[in-house]
């Protein structure tokens, strides 16, 4: 695991992730991923739901995801995340590491933007504080 | 199957809702009869998205489910539904069936209220549809 | 919150578990709750997928749920949960709480049995288990 | 939409799939793919499930999605697919349409392979069955 993680929240498998073929499905690392981001910008004091109230969603605009090791039920995991910014983007690396042995099970590159009442665009509250964090 | 069905969807499991047991899931039965009462109440011209965007919301009050024959990979089943008022409450009687044998996989008692503005109550556009539909 | 529950869980709303009504989606409360139970045999040693793959199913059977306060995105919740053995059945009396008023969201009664190789029976390690756990 | 894709789904998004943003949950859109590429292998005579069961899992490997327009409450859906193979690899190329105006929804690619008895390989049945549809 990267020692220099921007955050890092840890997720147990619940048994209802699995799919029949015993595996967390797919579909639910995009779930673990979306959390942990919401996590990380609740930490900055950014609500997501709160954002959407006020009209600033927060979208992903593209999703790259390696599945390595697949997790199944009873694993507990570490989801970590760094992130940058390009332009009117907010670039998340998002790693998932099972926790029993360290094995990488997901790697990912999820880009964010900002829409505000519907248009691409910057919000500041969101901007200010994850720059304050990027630039630290 | 019931022959007096006041209204029945046809849905076909998808492999992501089965868990690791190889059966669908007992929560997604929830969501089948949850997309059954909506796709009911679209059929009165009632529209659940657009009802919660004027202040109303339709909850579910109470849910008593009985587990039956679970479906797995491949099946098709039939949601019906029937519906009833008592008071302020509208009581929906849920069966989901296995197509290819018409055994009973689901049998429930979903009570729904309104909710407007945050407050138990009646919706006029809902409990006229309602009552015309039951009525008749 | 009972004082004297047998186990209990705590969880955080996580924001895909919210639907358009901004609130947790009724299904996933069956999901909180099947994850419950499932840590709570857990903790007594009996694991839910081992037991699949031994041929022991834990299937619920029945189930009743009273939805009271809607959790929504932040809240955390506990989780908790007495067992009683009625005959094959394990009745299973379970309560969500929302953290930060203790408002009771969910109270539910699940009814489980144990499938073996496919007939209703009695699995010896579950119910030995349960039993030195309830006579306790 | 491509006119030539090789296998089309129609879908209905159901309200328990929005996120308290209103709009389909990220997530969904790779339930909704999933499932196109199970009904498409199941229309060539393969059956996902009864694969897992015989010991051929197939999975997924690598995914890259690009979120164009979101789908909402009673939006239609049409989900396409086209597949070819690289050396050990399946690749599909998959759509999300719209119905209603044909926007494009989703943009992906999906690589899968076979994982037999736990190791990567060729399953000849899936093989030869995707090797005749494409060479066709």
């Amino acid at each position: 695991m990267k020692s220099d993680s921007h955050f890092t929240l840890t997720l147990k498998v619940r048994d209802y992730e699995c799919d029949l073929q015993g595996i967390v499905n797919n579909s639910v690392y995009q779930q673990y991923m979306e959390h942990t981001r919401h996590e990380f910008i609740l930490s900055l004091g950014l609500d997501f739901a709160q954002l959407h109230n006020q009209g600033t969603d927060l979208v992903v605009a593209r999703l790259e995801m390696a599945f390595k090791t697949p997790l199944t039920s009873g694993d507990e995991a570490f989801c970590t995340l760094n992130v940058q910014k390009q332009g009117l983007k907010y670039i998340f690396e998002q790693e998932v590491y099972r926790k029993k042995d360290m094995k990488l099970a997901i790697k990912a590159t999820v880009t964010a933007v900002a829409v505000i009442h519907g248009k691409l665009g910057i919000s500041e509250p969101v901007d200010e504080k994850l720059k304050a964090f990027i630039g630290a």
